[in-house]
């Protein structure tokens, strides 16, 4: 005879239901990270976050002191093939190469004209400041956030054929979230253009534009019609790299950073600075060991050198002996970008 | 025959004595500048407070854009009768002149250390800057930092003999905490220099380091006995002073702000940049008309012309064309300084 579950059996397998999804829907609420893979990395920036939040611990940090530093570039999104802001510099020189023929044939425009990659290296850092000038300067600040936003608006990553702002490392967007969350002020410390970055750091990464530190030139206060404008000038006010760092972070922050991100020997002295204050520190370095999903490249860890980001065997050495948690990109996390299934 | 009032009349009295104290008390609370006499100043803040902060009116700012800038000498607390980082300077010149014994017979130094102002006076800008650079440079950040905080302790204000700390001004610190507290982010933008004031402003005027805008010197990274220093250059960097006050809020801000408050020609551009902006604004000048309580200078409105703190004819006229609200020390502050009885 086939028995018929009880009312009883049925309702407690109704409870049983709910209680599952209950228990799987509170998990995922409870999971600051989830798009992080469950190990030491994930588990030191929620033991920090619990330890400087903890009032009566003698790690407690007050909410106006819980400062954290990001780059941005291989940090907080890809700096592969290159950086995108170099990318944005080409566009614009090929833009504006109508209106100066004599690009034609000076390096390092001609590169650009040409696509050729190599000559482009040759030209080195010189000839990357003077693409900048060319590219960044003579315009207004207004314009150039006009140029800046039109260029995010059209221009695709030739790898993921994506716009550049929905290439935010998913699990940094969370890592950003978490510590807003629990009363961090979250900055963003690049060797990028400050003006670059500022027209979408809010939207993508929920950092105002007060909040955003980067290399600039220098502007110009003065009248056009009555009106005040801040002229662009091709003229380098502050590089925001390496020991730059520190002095940006100080300059605009005055305080010590209490955690700091990066990703790059360029971000190695704002780690040493933010790792000599007193009490509990986060330092993460974020390593490039997932070619299959993104790119790999150090020189560390015998991984290809490339230009654009390079993670030394010294500063490799040097998270080890500081107690910097490097973050592997293949085994920490879960995805790497939100578009990904 | 006498009456004995009933029981309801005391009741009846008893609540109306109670509702005329809730009434006061209210009242007290409900005014947020008590220090400012009604007339037209305090009745431009409270409008334009009430303007862009009542969603659904045409004037609507969201609470990310409510920024409001604030010079520092001379509009929150006196510039007279020299400036306060001046005055620190001097001090200093003086404590370091032992190790310095060329200072005894070598211009600027020989004034400050002989208080002979009017040779100070001759030594004009570039002895001021060399003051500064002797006086500011040469030592840690950190050290800088205790050094001026000592400073602070110890120094007084040779009228008001009391520490520079106690003199801001009390109704800009109603204006600031009735600012902040309709969700305005306040930042300091003085020609002074940034980490003079930062060790300060946090405690005077309730604005953290990080919204403090100010003139600065060059900071050097470098390790000293394996611990990262920054090292004050003597080399100016920036600043922050007339048109470098606009240009100083686009590197720290990097948003127009929606109101700015000064007290010189040296705040004129930061109100231009201010006023140029769409929608409600709210642009105010402090005039030092009050010789009893402060000090009186101009040269604008005939009075005397000081080096410190210059309100020049063409600035009133400027401010009357635009609309700028010129406030009178002494028609519309009830109060000056807090510790007035």
């Amino acid at each position: 005879m086939k028995t018929i579950p009880s009312y009883s059996a049925l309702t407690r397998l109704f409870v049983l239901v709910v209680l599952l999804a209950l228990g799987a829907c509170v998990h995922a609420q409870t999971d600051p990270l989830p798009s992080w893979n469950d190990g030491p990395a994930k588990q030191a920036i929620v033991t920090f976050v619990e330890k400087v939040t903890t009032e009566g611990s003698p790690d407690f940090v007050p909410p106006a002191e819980r400062i954290a530093t990001f780059d941005n570039d291989g940090t907080l999104w890809p700096s592969h093939p290159m950086y995108t802001q170099l990318a944005f510099a080409l566009d614009r020189i090929k833009e504006l190469a109508p209106q100066h023929p004599e690009w034609k044939t000076t390096q390092p425009f001609k590169a650009v004209l040409d696509n050729d990659m190599k000559a482009l290296a040759e030209a080195g850092e010189k000839g990357l400041v003077e693409l900048v000038m060319a590219s960044h300067a003579g315009m207004s600040t207004t314009e150039f956030e006009k140029i800046v936003t039109d260029w995010f608006g059209t221009a695709r990553h030739p790898r993921f054929k994506r716009p550049y702002t929905e290439l935010a490392y998913q699990p940094m967007l969370e890592l950003l979230t978490y510590l807003q969350a629990n009363g961090f002020k979250t900055y963003i410390v690049s060797g990028g253009g400050i003006e670059f970055m500022r027209p979408m750091t809010e939207s993508v990464y929920g950092v105002p534009p007060e909040q955003v530190i980067g290399s600039s030139i220098e502007t110009k206060y003065e009248m056009q019609d009555g009106k005040p404008v801040l002229m662009r000038l091709p003229k380098i006010h502050f590089i925001d790299d390496k020991a730059g760092k520190p002095v940006g972070i100080n300059m605009f922050i005055g305080r010590r950073p209490v955690a700091a991100f990066g990703n790059s020997d360029g971000d190695r002295q704002m780690l040493e600075w933010t790792g000599a204050g007193g009490g509990a520190r986060l330092m993460m370095l974020v390593f490039h060991d997932d070619a299959r999903r993104e790119y790999a490249y150090g020189p560390a860890n015998g991984l290809p050198d490339t230009r654009f980001g390079t993670f030394s065997p010294s500063l490799m050495d040097e998270a080890k002996k500081k107690g910097w948690v490097v973050i592997s990109m293949k085994d920490d996390w879960k995805r790497i970008f939100a578009f990904e299934p």
